[in-house]
Protein backbone atom coordinates (compact mmCIF):
# COMPACT_ATOMS: atom_id res chain seq x y z
CA UNK A 1 0.00 0.00 0.00
CA UNK A 2 1.34 3.66 -0.99
CA UNK A 3 1.11 6.41 1.95
CA UNK A 4 -1.39 8.64 1.27
CA UNK A 5 -1.23 11.87 3.63
CA UNK A 6 -4.61 11.92 5.36
CA UNK A 7 -6.00 15.44 6.70
CA UNK A 8 -9.64 16.98 7.67
CA UNK A 9 -10.50 20.55 6.70
CA UNK A 10 -13.69 22.36 7.98
CA UNK A 11 -15.07 25.50 6.11
CA UNK A 12 -16.68 27.52 8.66
CA UNK A 13 -19.83 29.77 7.29
CA UNK A 14 -20.78 32.56 9.30
CA UNK A 15 -22.99 35.89 8.01
CA UNK A 16 -21.63 39.38 9.02
CA UNK A 17 -23.45 42.45 8.05
CA UNK A 18 -21.47 42.26 4.63
CA UNK A 19 -22.50 38.71 3.44
CA UNK A 20 -20.83 35.18 3.77
CA UNK A 21 -17.90 34.77 5.39
CA UNK A 22 -15.26 31.88 6.07
CA UNK A 23 -13.00 31.42 8.72
CA UNK A 24 -9.32 31.29 7.71
CA UNK A 25 -6.55 30.47 10.76
CA UNK A 26 -2.44 31.68 9.99
CA UNK A 27 -0.94 28.03 9.33
CA UNK A 28 1.53 27.33 12.49
CA UNK A 29 3.96 25.03 10.11
CA UNK A 30 5.28 24.36 6.54
CA UNK A 31 4.43 24.17 4.24
CA UNK A 32 2.60 27.76 3.36
CA UNK A 33 3.63 28.46 7.08
CA UNK A 34 2.00 31.93 8.26
CA UNK A 35 -0.27 31.80 5.44
CA UNK A 36 -3.92 32.19 6.18
CA UNK A 37 -5.97 29.01 5.79
CA UNK A 38 -8.87 26.75 6.55
CA UNK A 39 -8.87 24.90 10.08
CA UNK A 40 -7.21 21.36 9.16
CA UNK A 41 -5.13 18.81 10.48
CA UNK A 42 -4.23 15.14 10.01
CA UNK A 43 -6.28 12.54 11.43
CA UNK A 44 -4.93 10.69 14.69
CA UNK A 45 -5.56 7.35 13.90
CA UNK A 46 -4.99 5.95 17.74
CA UNK A 47 -7.48 9.14 18.77
CA UNK A 48 -9.88 10.21 16.10
CA UNK A 49 -13.33 7.38 15.82
CA UNK A 50 -13.73 8.94 12.11
CA UNK A 51 -13.18 11.63 9.75
CA UNK A 52 -16.29 13.32 11.30
CA UNK A 53 -14.41 13.31 14.52
CA UNK A 54 -11.27 14.28 13.42
CA UNK A 55 -13.11 17.12 12.12
CA UNK A 56 -14.70 18.19 15.38
CA UNK A 57 -11.22 17.92 17.14
CA UNK A 58 -9.83 20.32 14.97
CA UNK A 59 -12.11 22.88 14.66
CA UNK A 60 -12.36 22.61 18.30
CA UNK A 61 -8.54 22.72 19.02
CA UNK A 62 -7.60 25.25 16.39
CA UNK A 63 -10.65 27.95 17.02
CA UNK A 64 -12.51 26.76 20.19
CA UNK A 65 -15.65 26.39 18.59
CA UNK A 66 -18.23 23.14 18.96
CA UNK A 67 -20.17 23.17 15.80
CA UNK A 68 -23.99 22.09 16.55
CA UNK A 69 -24.17 21.52 12.54
CA UNK A 70 -21.03 20.20 10.72
CA UNK A 71 -21.67 18.58 7.09
CA UNK A 72 -19.17 16.02 5.19
CA UNK A 73 -18.87 18.39 2.16
CA UNK A 74 -16.60 16.22 -0.11
CA UNK A 75 -13.28 14.57 -0.29
CA UNK A 76 -10.33 16.39 -2.08
CA UNK A 77 -7.15 14.18 -2.82
CA UNK A 78 -5.04 13.77 -5.35
CA UNK A 79 -0.52 13.97 -6.17
CA UNK A 80 -1.31 17.70 -7.06
CA UNK A 81 -2.55 19.43 -4.45
CA UNK A 82 -0.16 19.27 -0.86
CA UNK A 83 3.87 19.43 -1.70
CA UNK A 84 4.55 16.77 0.86
CA UNK A 85 2.64 14.24 -1.14
CA UNK A 86 -0.31 12.15 -2.41
CA UNK A 87 -3.03 13.81 -0.28
CA UNK A 88 -6.97 12.95 0.87
CA UNK A 89 -8.39 15.87 2.38
CA UNK A 90 -12.49 15.36 3.71
CA UNK A 91 -13.62 18.21 3.89
CA UNK A 92 -16.88 19.23 6.41
CA UNK A 93 -18.69 22.43 6.41
CA UNK A 94 -20.07 23.92 9.57
CA UNK A 95 -22.59 26.88 10.08
CA UNK A 96 -22.56 29.22 13.02
CA UNK A 97 -24.07 32.76 14.21
CA UNK A 98 -21.37 35.56 14.27
CA UNK A 99 -21.42 35.60 17.71
CA UNK A 100 -20.10 32.15 18.53
CA UNK A 101 -16.48 33.14 16.12
CA UNK A 102 -16.66 36.73 18.43
CA UNK A 103 -16.96 34.69 21.58
CA UNK A 104 -14.45 32.41 20.51
CA UNK A 105 -11.74 34.77 21.11
CA UNK A 106 -8.93 33.91 18.92
CA UNK A 107 -6.60 36.46 18.01
CA UNK A 108 -5.40 34.15 14.97
CA UNK A 109 -9.03 33.53 13.37
CA UNK A 110 -9.66 36.35 11.02
CA UNK A 111 -12.97 36.16 9.10
CA UNK A 112 -12.81 36.83 5.04
CA UNK A 113 -15.79 37.84 2.24
CA UNK A 114 -16.21 34.23 0.87
CA UNK A 115 -16.58 36.95 -2.36
CA UNK A 116 -13.00 37.92 -2.08
CA UNK A 117 -11.26 35.52 -0.72
CA UNK A 118 -7.00 36.04 -0.21
CA UNK A 119 -4.55 33.79 -1.66
CA UNK A 120 -5.34 30.69 -0.48
CA UNK A 121 -2.45 27.48 -0.18
CA UNK A 122 -3.57 24.25 -1.34
CA UNK A 123 -7.21 23.63 -3.17
CA UNK A 124 -8.22 25.56 -0.39
CA UNK A 125 -10.34 28.40 -2.48
CA UNK A 126 -12.20 25.39 -4.50
CA UNK A 127 -13.33 23.80 -0.90
CA UNK A 128 -14.11 26.68 0.18
CA UNK A 129 -16.42 27.58 -3.48
CA UNK A 130 -17.51 23.93 -3.51
CA UNK A 131 -19.07 24.65 0.43
CA UNK A 132 -21.03 28.13 -0.53
CA UNK A 133 -22.59 25.96 -3.75
CA UNK A 134 -23.46 23.46 -1.41
CA UNK A 135 -24.93 25.86 1.13
CA UNK A 136 -26.56 28.04 -1.47
CA UNK A 137 -28.25 25.18 -3.36
CA UNK A 138 -29.32 23.18 0.14
CA UNK A 139 -30.85 26.66 0.93
CA UNK A 140 -33.88 26.04 -1.62
CA UNK A 141 -35.14 22.80 0.43
CA UNK A 142 -33.48 23.15 3.75
CA UNK A 143 -33.28 23.97 6.83
CA UNK A 144 -29.72 24.75 6.90
CA UNK A 145 -29.52 28.65 6.87
CA UNK A 146 -31.21 28.78 10.14
CA UNK A 147 -27.60 27.32 11.68
CA UNK A 148 -26.43 30.96 10.61
CA UNK A 149 -29.02 32.89 12.99
CA UNK A 150 -28.23 32.72 17.12
CA UNK A 151 -30.33 30.66 19.10
CA UNK A 152 -33.70 32.36 18.47
CA UNK A 153 -34.54 34.33 15.57
CA UNK A 154 -37.36 36.28 13.95
CA UNK A 155 -39.27 35.08 11.13
CA UNK A 156 -38.40 37.95 8.91
CA UNK A 157 -34.88 37.54 9.91
CA UNK A 158 -35.08 34.58 8.87
CA UNK A 159 -36.29 35.35 5.60
CA UNK A 160 -33.54 38.15 4.87
CA UNK A 161 -31.29 35.01 5.47
CA UNK A 162 -32.87 32.83 3.32
CA UNK A 163 -33.10 35.43 0.30
CA UNK A 164 -29.49 36.51 0.59
CA UNK A 165 -28.37 33.08 -0.02
CA UNK A 166 -30.65 32.01 -2.66
CA UNK A 167 -30.21 35.71 -3.93
CA UNK A 168 -33.51 36.63 -4.84
CA UNK A 169 -36.44 37.94 -2.95
CA UNK A 170 -39.39 35.60 -1.71
CA UNK A 171 -43.11 36.28 -1.45
CA UNK A 172 -43.45 36.54 2.30
CA UNK A 173 -46.88 34.72 2.19
CA UNK A 174 -45.07 31.97 0.53
CA UNK A 175 -42.02 31.79 2.68
CA UNK A 176 -43.97 31.38 5.84
CA UNK A 177 -46.66 28.66 4.66
CA UNK A 178 -42.78 26.58 3.56
CA UNK A 179 -41.98 27.43 7.01
CA UNK A 180 -45.19 26.38 8.18
CA UNK A 181 -44.87 23.24 5.87
CA UNK A 182 -41.19 22.23 7.48
CA UNK A 183 -42.64 21.96 11.05
CA UNK A 184 -38.85 23.19 12.51
CA UNK A 185 -39.65 26.14 14.11
CA UNK A 186 -40.63 26.41 17.37
CA UNK A 187 -41.76 29.52 19.80
CA UNK A 188 -39.09 30.39 21.94
CA UNK A 189 -41.37 31.31 24.60
CA UNK A 190 -41.51 34.87 26.33
CA UNK A 191 -39.38 36.45 24.00
CA UNK A 192 -39.96 39.26 21.51
CA UNK A 193 -38.07 41.57 20.13
CA UNK A 194 -39.31 45.07 19.02
CA UNK A 195 -38.95 46.92 15.68
CA UNK A 196 -39.20 50.33 15.76
CA UNK A 197 -43.29 51.48 15.14
CA UNK A 198 -43.69 47.78 14.20
CA UNK A 199 -45.42 45.39 16.97
CA UNK A 200 -43.02 42.94 18.74
CA UNK A 201 -42.17 40.41 16.75
CA UNK A 202 -42.21 36.65 17.85
CA UNK A 203 -38.85 35.14 18.16
CA UNK A 204 -38.79 31.19 17.07
CA UNK A 205 -36.07 28.65 17.32
CA UNK A 206 -35.46 24.98 15.79
CA UNK A 207 -37.04 22.52 17.46
CA UNK A 208 -34.27 20.29 18.84
CA UNK A 209 -34.71 17.05 16.35
CA UNK A 210 -33.38 19.73 13.76
CA UNK A 211 -30.29 21.32 15.99
CA UNK A 212 -28.35 18.77 14.75
CA UNK A 213 -29.60 17.07 12.11
CA UNK A 214 -31.65 18.82 8.53
CA UNK A 215 -35.05 19.65 7.85
CA UNK A 216 -35.81 18.48 3.67
CA UNK A 217 -38.53 20.16 2.15
CA UNK A 218 -39.44 17.95 -0.94
CA UNK A 219 -39.99 20.57 -3.42
CA UNK A 220 -38.26 23.11 -2.59
CA UNK A 221 -39.05 27.31 -1.64
CA UNK B 1 1.51 11.17 11.29
CA UNK B 2 -0.31 7.80 11.74
CA UNK B 3 -1.30 5.27 9.04
CA UNK B 4 -4.53 5.55 7.68
CA UNK B 5 -5.43 2.79 4.70
CA UNK B 6 -6.79 4.74 1.84
CA UNK B 7 -9.23 2.95 -0.57
CA UNK B 8 -11.92 4.06 -3.12
CA UNK B 9 -15.47 2.09 -3.28
CA UNK B 10 -17.57 2.14 -6.23
CA UNK B 11 -21.30 1.73 -6.37
CA UNK B 12 -22.19 0.83 -10.11
CA UNK B 13 -26.12 1.01 -10.67
CA UNK B 14 -28.01 -0.40 -13.38
CA UNK B 15 -31.81 -1.12 -13.94
CA UNK B 16 -33.43 -4.54 -14.90
CA UNK B 17 -36.59 -5.50 -15.14
CA UNK B 18 -36.66 -6.32 -11.45
CA UNK B 19 -35.83 -2.36 -10.56
CA UNK B 20 -32.67 -0.96 -9.40
CA UNK B 21 -29.55 -3.84 -9.07
CA UNK B 22 -25.64 -3.23 -7.75
CA UNK B 23 -22.53 -4.62 -9.28
CA UNK B 24 -21.16 -7.29 -6.53
CA UNK B 25 -17.55 -8.68 -6.62
CA UNK B 26 -16.02 -12.01 -5.19
CA UNK B 27 -13.13 -10.72 -3.16
CA UNK B 28 -9.82 -12.02 -3.89
CA UNK B 29 -7.79 -11.19 -0.94
CA UNK B 30 -8.48 -11.50 2.75
CA UNK B 31 -10.39 -9.67 4.84
CA UNK B 32 -14.04 -11.17 3.74
CA UNK B 33 -11.83 -13.38 0.87
CA UNK B 34 -14.90 -14.92 -1.39
CA UNK B 35 -17.54 -12.56 0.31
CA UNK B 36 -19.31 -10.56 -2.52
CA UNK B 37 -18.73 -6.78 -1.83
CA UNK B 38 -18.34 -3.66 -3.78
CA UNK B 39 -15.76 -3.29 -6.32
CA UNK B 40 -12.74 -1.60 -4.55
CA UNK B 41 -9.34 -1.28 -3.78
CA UNK B 42 -6.62 0.66 -2.25
CA UNK B 43 -5.46 4.41 -3.80
CA UNK B 44 -1.92 4.11 -5.69
CA UNK B 45 -0.10 7.06 -5.09
CA UNK B 46 2.51 6.07 -7.62
CA UNK B 47 -0.29 5.74 -10.69
CA UNK B 48 -3.47 7.82 -9.52
CA UNK B 49 -4.08 11.47 -9.85
CA UNK B 50 -6.44 11.76 -7.69
CA UNK B 51 -9.42 9.31 -6.17
CA UNK B 52 -11.89 9.53 -8.97
CA UNK B 53 -8.64 8.19 -11.32
CA UNK B 54 -8.24 5.63 -8.53
CA UNK B 55 -12.20 4.97 -8.90
CA UNK B 56 -12.12 4.52 -12.43
CA UNK B 57 -8.86 2.14 -12.50
CA UNK B 58 -10.64 0.11 -10.01
CA UNK B 59 -14.08 0.16 -11.91
CA UNK B 60 -12.16 -0.38 -15.42
CA UNK B 61 -9.47 -3.12 -13.52
CA UNK B 62 -12.32 -5.65 -11.50
CA UNK B 63 -15.10 -5.01 -14.01
CA UNK B 64 -14.02 -3.69 -17.49
CA UNK B 65 -16.47 -1.39 -17.47
CA UNK B 66 -15.88 2.36 -18.07
CA UNK B 67 -18.04 4.32 -16.60
CA UNK B 68 -19.41 7.88 -18.68
CA UNK B 69 -20.92 8.95 -15.21
CA UNK B 70 -19.01 8.85 -11.93
CA UNK B 71 -19.45 10.99 -9.33
CA UNK B 72 -18.04 10.91 -5.85
CA UNK B 73 -20.76 9.65 -3.23
CA UNK B 74 -18.98 10.64 0.15
CA UNK B 75 -16.39 9.09 2.47
CA UNK B 76 -16.78 6.62 4.79
CA UNK B 77 -14.00 6.52 7.29
CA UNK B 78 -13.09 4.88 10.94
CA UNK B 79 -10.77 2.70 13.18
CA UNK B 80 -14.12 -0.02 13.29
CA UNK B 81 -14.84 -0.38 9.91
CA UNK B 82 -12.31 -2.67 8.57
CA UNK B 83 -10.36 -5.28 10.56
CA UNK B 84 -7.09 -4.49 8.84
CA UNK B 85 -7.12 -0.29 11.03
CA UNK B 86 -7.94 2.99 10.84
CA UNK B 87 -9.59 3.42 7.02
CA UNK B 88 -11.18 5.68 4.56
CA UNK B 89 -13.11 4.57 1.93
CA UNK B 90 -13.84 7.93 -1.10
CA UNK B 91 -16.94 6.45 -2.35
CA UNK B 92 -18.03 7.10 -6.01
CA UNK B 93 -21.01 5.96 -7.84
CA UNK B 94 -21.36 5.31 -11.30
CA UNK B 95 -24.54 4.60 -13.45
CA UNK B 96 -24.80 2.29 -16.48
CA UNK B 97 -27.37 0.58 -18.89
CA UNK B 98 -27.99 -2.84 -18.31
CA UNK B 99 -26.39 -4.14 -21.64
CA UNK B 100 -23.09 -2.42 -20.45
CA UNK B 101 -22.66 -5.17 -17.43
CA UNK B 102 -24.02 -7.76 -19.75
CA UNK B 103 -21.43 -6.69 -22.27
CA UNK B 104 -18.71 -6.61 -19.61
CA UNK B 105 -18.50 -10.59 -19.93
CA UNK B 106 -16.76 -10.62 -16.04
CA UNK B 107 -18.01 -14.21 -14.76
CA UNK B 108 -17.29 -12.82 -11.49
CA UNK B 109 -19.48 -10.16 -11.24
CA UNK B 110 -22.89 -10.49 -10.34
CA UNK B 111 -26.07 -8.18 -9.89
CA UNK B 112 -28.16 -7.41 -6.47
CA UNK B 113 -31.27 -5.98 -5.99
CA UNK B 114 -30.87 -2.93 -3.89
CA UNK B 115 -33.60 -3.97 -2.16
CA UNK B 116 -32.85 -7.42 -1.29
CA UNK B 117 -28.86 -7.24 -0.60
CA UNK B 118 -26.64 -10.16 0.24
CA UNK B 119 -24.64 -9.87 3.70
CA UNK B 120 -22.12 -7.43 2.74
CA UNK B 121 -18.54 -7.22 4.45
CA UNK B 122 -17.09 -3.72 5.80
CA UNK B 123 -20.17 -0.75 5.64
CA UNK B 124 -20.52 -1.39 2.40
CA UNK B 125 -24.25 -1.84 2.68
CA UNK B 126 -24.33 1.25 4.27
CA UNK B 127 -22.59 2.59 1.20
CA UNK B 128 -25.06 1.24 -1.13
CA UNK B 129 -27.95 2.70 1.13
CA UNK B 130 -26.46 6.12 0.50
CA UNK B 131 -25.66 5.73 -3.18
CA UNK B 132 -29.48 5.01 -3.40
CA UNK B 133 -30.60 7.63 -1.41
CA UNK B 134 -28.41 9.96 -3.67
CA UNK B 135 -29.99 8.79 -6.96
CA UNK B 136 -33.54 8.63 -5.98
CA UNK B 137 -33.01 12.04 -4.54
CA UNK B 138 -31.12 13.61 -7.67
CA UNK B 139 -33.99 12.42 -9.81
CA UNK B 140 -36.20 15.32 -8.96
CA UNK B 141 -34.40 17.89 -10.30
CA UNK B 142 -31.85 16.55 -12.47
CA UNK B 143 -30.62 14.58 -16.15
CA UNK B 144 -29.36 11.68 -13.53
CA UNK B 145 -31.81 8.66 -14.56
CA UNK B 146 -30.76 9.19 -18.09
CA UNK B 147 -27.57 7.08 -17.54
CA UNK B 148 -29.65 4.05 -16.68
CA UNK B 149 -30.64 4.12 -19.86
CA UNK B 150 -28.74 3.01 -23.32
CA UNK B 151 -27.63 5.48 -25.79
CA UNK B 152 -30.71 6.38 -27.32
CA UNK B 153 -34.10 6.14 -25.92
CA UNK B 154 -38.34 7.51 -25.80
CA UNK B 155 -40.03 9.78 -23.97
CA UNK B 156 -42.09 7.13 -21.82
CA UNK B 157 -38.82 4.97 -21.55
CA UNK B 158 -37.25 7.69 -19.84
CA UNK B 159 -40.69 8.75 -18.08
CA UNK B 160 -40.87 5.24 -16.81
CA UNK B 161 -37.20 5.59 -15.06
CA UNK B 162 -38.02 8.58 -13.52
CA UNK B 163 -41.31 7.47 -12.06
CA UNK B 164 -39.77 3.99 -10.88
CA UNK B 165 -37.00 5.84 -8.81
CA UNK B 166 -39.47 8.96 -7.50
CA UNK B 167 -41.60 6.10 -6.60
CA UNK B 168 -45.11 8.08 -8.01
CA UNK B 169 -46.22 8.10 -11.21
CA UNK B 170 -45.81 11.97 -13.00
CA UNK B 171 -48.51 13.38 -15.30
CA UNK B 172 -47.32 13.27 -18.85
CA UNK B 173 -47.57 16.44 -20.05
CA UNK B 174 -45.85 17.50 -17.21
CA UNK B 175 -42.93 15.66 -17.73
CA UNK B 176 -42.46 16.23 -20.95
CA UNK B 177 -42.44 20.12 -20.10
CA UNK B 178 -39.92 19.70 -17.36
CA UNK B 179 -37.58 17.53 -20.28
CA UNK B 180 -37.73 20.84 -22.41
CA UNK B 181 -37.03 23.01 -19.88
CA UNK B 182 -33.94 21.08 -19.10
CA UNK B 183 -32.75 21.28 -22.78
CA UNK B 184 -30.47 18.15 -22.23
CA UNK B 185 -32.23 15.77 -25.19
CA UNK B 186 -31.81 15.82 -28.55
CA UNK B 187 -33.27 13.96 -31.33
CA UNK B 188 -31.30 10.67 -32.42
CA UNK B 189 -31.99 11.43 -36.17
CA UNK B 190 -33.59 8.65 -38.08
CA UNK B 191 -33.90 6.16 -35.07
CA UNK B 192 -37.63 5.16 -34.72
CA UNK B 193 -39.15 2.25 -32.34
CA UNK B 194 -42.36 1.12 -33.35
CA UNK B 195 -44.40 0.22 -29.81
CA UNK B 196 -47.14 -2.19 -31.12
CA UNK B 197 -50.23 -0.45 -32.33
CA UNK B 198 -48.41 2.86 -31.64
CA UNK B 199 -47.29 5.23 -34.24
CA UNK B 200 -42.90 4.92 -33.91
CA UNK B 201 -41.79 7.31 -30.75
CA UNK B 202 -39.13 9.58 -31.44
CA UNK B 203 -35.60 8.43 -30.04
CA UNK B 204 -33.85 10.55 -28.12
CA UNK B 205 -30.17 11.11 -26.31
CA UNK B 206 -28.47 13.07 -24.11
CA UNK B 207 -26.76 16.23 -25.67
CA UNK B 208 -22.90 15.52 -25.21
CA UNK B 209 -22.37 18.65 -23.22
CA UNK B 210 -24.00 16.37 -20.50
CA UNK B 211 -22.93 12.94 -20.99
CA UNK B 212 -20.29 13.69 -18.66
CA UNK B 213 -21.57 16.17 -16.10
CA UNK B 214 -25.29 16.92 -15.00
CA UNK B 215 -28.02 19.27 -16.35
CA UNK B 216 -29.75 20.51 -13.11
CA UNK B 217 -33.50 21.70 -13.22
CA UNK B 218 -33.84 24.82 -10.56
CA UNK B 219 -37.88 23.34 -9.58
CA UNK B 220 -37.55 19.77 -9.08
CA UNK B 221 -39.85 17.28 -10.84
Amino acid sequence: MDQVICTVDVVLLTLSADGLEVALLRREHAPFKGVAALPGGYIHADADADARDAARRVLRDKTGIEAPYLEQLATFSGAARDPRGWSVSIAYYALVPAAMITQAERSELRLASVDRLPPLPFDHAAIIETAVSRLRSKSQYSSLPCHLLGEAFTLPQLQRVYEMLLGESINKVSFRRKMTEMDMLEPADGQFETAGAHRPAQLYRLKPAFREQLRLLERGL
